[in-house]
């Protein structure tokens, strides 16, 4: 039983053609979605490729995002 | 022939005991690699389970961090 959060607007977050970040709900908590989908009969699926963060990973990651940005600009 | 960036200070952030987020080089390309890790004979190896994002899509990802946070904090 996995379902999307409600009144999250914007979301999910087109990061590619087949790339997405969206927050679902799964057994009471909510987590972060960062996944690649592929197209079954016209339909958005998620696939394999992806990681599920809590919110608590979410957050580190947001607080290290200026490191992260950092790294990939470095000469 | 994947190395890690240079001069990357603060990295690899440490989201979980075995969960990682770094920035790496790949074929002169850099990624942010969000990923479980998993020990073998001492050293932590990079997992399946993980997602490798470019530039752009860590940026996107970033710039709705708070459209996420909020989705994360919706009653």
């Amino acid at each position: 039983e996995e379902e999307d959060a409600e009144g999250s607007s914007g979301l999910p977050i087109k990061l590619s053609s087949n790339r997405r970040a969206d927050v679902s709900e799964f057994k009471g908590k909510r987590l972060v979605n960062i996944r690649e989908y592929y197209e079954k009969e016209g339909e958005m699926l998620p696939g394999k490729k992806g990681i599920s963060l809590s919110p608590e990973q979410f957050n580190m990651l947001r607080e290290s995002a200026a490191s992260i940005q950092e790294a990939l600009s470095a000469e």
